[in-house]
């Protein structure tokens, strides 16, 4: 249970980190939509270990083999299923690890779930389940390119250094020119030269990702549970090593007054729109044709070479280190996987809405 | 849509603030469960207005009726349906806001999406919806009072009043003693004063809950998508006002290195605990038997007496003021709420467990 | 669990015979939509009991209270939630029945499966829950008016008295004309003289009603597993006491082969059509625009006087006889509980295929 | 939408007939069960094409691979997904049936639906979809046989051909003896025989088979909606082809009186059983213990060499004859499917059924 998600446009991942491969399947995708095969390699290069001197040096196979739901280069409206093979695979790596409880790892709560795990590479656990994301995203993206929706993801803090600016401050479009994916150039070389340093020290670092969306359409969300909001922050909470979202102000918006915080509604060119954005796009809810933003919270990594105490499978406690290749930093790698989330709960609510406003009743 | 929430214990919530009632339907609770009406009475008493002179002194109905589900005090398996009419309703007080989109409230986008909106009250997009929240939540209770778990949410914050300490070090049984139900009596006092000058200002606050659950089992929790963090982290952003939420040391854990917040495993007593608790009693997404603890950010209420500047239905812009009757400060009344909804997440998860440790199974 | 219908228009029943109210909310009904009042009496009046001198003479109460989602008359597209009192409450008369396990009623498989069961007058057991099917189906019609969907539903067989001709040489049109509600009257009087005998013989009867849809939009289903017939399938099949269900040619087609079966395409008007239909309108799981039309079977009615030998609560053999009011025959009454049901799933997929054609991809 | 099965044992199918692939996940499987290989081929061997001189040629490949979810030889808990690749493809056969909408097959209504389809075989409507759901099955039973349930399906019509007792006289482990898996093999001669006259003369035929169910628990079905009954109704009416379903005496006992159609409860060794079984093993939507027998009736296949008549994509009317290998009577293959599709009915209501008899409440 809880491989799926999306109520209309649903997504199913499978697969362990060094099993046979890692796949997804995409059910009620639109049919006739024409596959941007270009954006799913970009997504996934994004996303890819190696990509840079702060990235684990890991290389993991990204071809992807697309086994049903496109015909002649346009979805079906069948089911998409689409398989990454694990190739690189050094599972002997993990040999040493095979009965150790990982600390702050799901090695343990998995052993006591299921009482069996596949500890090869952290199995279902690991962050290589995200690649099956990242290509659903991108299939989302197609959906939305066409309604002229934009989401654009960036790194906002690293440890202790932040951007400086909001969002509406900032060149977005900057976002892909360092290796950390931080639109502020001279903050990304700060944010770069603390993951060496983390990466020297054998530790790591967490990190904050802020998101965009724009052009999102009015009237996206469905209250009361299913807030547009209330999903987006499920699907970022439920990325690996997440343990925060707000949207608009957020956790600020309490230092606020009501005054100080309300959206005054005004009239441009003769359509609704607010003064000011500090709902991020959400009220009660549902999207009010505004840019939409939030902020995701990464802690650091937790697989770092110091050495650590732990408790093995048997219940005997030691004291042992992380050699495998890991990222120090794991948030640059991380903007895809946001990206692709936020837009499967965008499309997914855009199809939701169609049932609201159909024709002819709309 | 959107109006259920859990997988197997589902709750169906209905009801307009100024319609004939609010309710709720629960599908899937336990049979054989003795109803504990006081625990009913006493937790829609906490989120009951006029409780104190900081809540709004609206004079709501929170006589709840059990339409089916109970026979002779006890569950019967089928669904429980409980019904709270609306009582003390002054509609006419809504009446001159009728035809205008107040500002970071939801009537904009109500109309919008829907075509039609009742306007009376916020319609379904008032807070009074929680009250069914609220009841669902006491179901949920009992059943975790078996299980030994215990949820206690306290008002951490108010404006830029912060309480000094972590959870562990604050006696939390002290948090009913005062109306802010903040369990350091010093912070509480000074937050009761700033909420009171909020009210005298015509203007609202914010505030942060947090919230420990102890005794939880472990193993509750379903990767990938519906991580327990995850389902927690929805169902308190479905809570009207809610603009953040995280768990375990959260947006503060990006501050951390990975050595410093790992929370290392160790033996007590021949059973597996972690030294430290800064994953708040998850990993992977699944509970580890330690507390599992959150924090959630409630942006200031949106109606304040201020005079403001909106639209109206037929696109004219106007300024205008609420007269009717607001809390200054909404988080001491939504206690109960956060308990309801997290009591909701576990009992569920609780449930969709057993079907993985089903007899003759496990 | 298992007490919703229905993935977008999603209904809830819940309510206990004997209880203080049988009631629905209905989840993702269209806003804007004009309430019929008239429409949900006539259906719940075909329902009641007591409508004739072959229905049981219990005077049930269907007065019906809206109590959310309805606005000045229109629906507001948030959940629409009505329930019904329980009140010509005669409980004394299942005293002597309360520890008995009725054949081939559910008051053993309740007790087995939940521990604990309301014996008075069957609880959740009883058809009375089909007063909730029938009101949903009531808005799901109003929808259906406006896409000029009919559903016709009639008695084709009572015993072993079955109509002489196929649904398209009848006159639907005269079905309320008589109390058994079989369009054709020679065949009517046969079944009503039947339904009198096995009433005076303590005994009861069983029956076929057969539905048929015109107008239905092409494109409704979804394959592979909610193919449209399957989705009908089972609503009809959750109607207590059906035992059986067919479409198009259903049991009857296994004695065609494939080149008399087979329902040729042909033009008209320069549309698709098909010669014959004795696929019954759907193909692959999908309408095709043809008229749909399906069989139900209906046991006798459990309910009878005349004695019978069962077991108790307490595992003593018993012999005994039923007292109540009870029906001879419930066909006649279910007629608007089978369209009630089928205008549901016609709904529901009219909203989910809305997700299929949706602007501007559609 | 529409390719998942199952609440809680779901499993998503996915492939086009001609396409890379068919496939399957399953999300719910529980852990630690030590997957039976050989079950997975014996039941996808029944199914195969070529396997005797009644059903198709084509040499369809079977061979699977599981991708996911199973870990030195047993499940994780995680999810399963295994592939089949599309070997013995023909899709030349197809070039000249491009165009044109094959009566009864699903052709028109999918290009309706979709504005596009996979012409190659059939596509997404093709029986090969299926293999996917016989290899769920096998998983499925590998879990009920550990509970000690035994599901056997046989062919009980072909035409107008049938077996000549009820199920309790005949002997099932003689099913897999002849290559029409009927028990009664001078039946099964006579179908052998109508089977290949239909083939001489290009023409196809339908057929019922029966289906029972020994040795499943008490307690399974969820009451209003989720009748096990309903279930296996849908499961049942969710296959090609098929077009009718009946429990227990189904269509049969509208024949029969109340008096005649009641099983008496009686007490054998102290447990509740029932005299007679007329109501096949369910009341009131759950299971009782005794053995639960349904009947599944079968449309011929559409594919007839014969001339036919239809309606070209660009709507010309044609006359054409399908000259691809298609079985005459497809239910001796169908035996595997209608046992897989009740094996998931079975073992995701034995998971939900845990929801209910969770320790350590029951």
């Amino acid at each position: 249970m809880g491989n799926s998600f999306g109520k209309i446009f649903t997504i199913t991942t499978f697969g362990e980190s060094h099993g046979p491969a890692i796949g997804l399947v995409i059910d009620g995708c639109l049919p006739n939509i024409e596959v941007d095969f270009d954006l799913i390699k970009k997504d996934l290069q994004r996303r890819k270990p190696g990509q840079s001197n702060i990235s684990t040096p890991r290389n993991e196979s990204e071809e992807f083999e697309i086994l049903s739901g496109v015909f002649e280069g346009k979805t079906l409206g069948t089911p998409i299923s689409i398989i990454v093979r694990n190739k690189d695979v050094k599972s002997s790596d993990y040999n040493t690890l095979k009965d150790i409880f990982r600390p702050s790892h799901a090695d343990y709560t998995y052993q006591t779930k299921y009482g069996i795990r596949d500890h090869r590479g952290g199995g279902r656990q690991s962050a290589r389940e995200t690649v099956a994301r990242v290509i659903a995203g991108s299939f989302a993206k197609m959906i939305l390119k066409k309604l002229g929706v934009k989401i654009q993801a960036y790194v906002s803090q690293v440890h202790s250094i932040k951007v400086s600016k909001p969002y509406f401050l900032l060149d977005l479009d900057a976002t892909e020119n360092n290796i950390v994916r931080c639109p502020e150039p001279e903050t990304a070389a700060l944010m770069e030269q603390a993951i060496l340093q983390a990466k020297a020290d054998g530790d790591s670092l967490g990190g904050v990702i802020s998101c965009v969306i724009s052009g999102a359409p009015l009237g996206l969300g469905e209250p009361v549970f299913d807030k547009i909001h209330a999903d987006l922050g499920k699907a970022m909470l439920s990325i690996n090593a997440v343990k925060g979202f707000d949207i608009g102000l957020g956790f600020d918006s309490v230092l606020l007054k009501g005054s100080e915080q309300n959206d005054s509604f005004t009239l441009e060119n003769n359509s609704v729109r607010t003064k000011t954005n500090n709902s991020g796009g959400v009220q009660g809810g549902i999207s009010n044709g505004e840019d939409i933003y939030f902020r995701v919270a990464f802690k650091p990594v937790a697989s770092i070479k110091s050495e650590q105490e732990s408790v093995t499978n048997s219940l005997k406690e030691v004291k042992f280190s992380i050699e495998g290749r890991h990222d120090s930093c794991v948030v640059p790698r991380a903007i895809p996987i946001v990206e692709a989330m936020a837009a499967l709960v965008l499309v997914d609510h855009y199809l939701r809405n169609a049932a609201v406003k159909v024709q002819p009743f709309a």
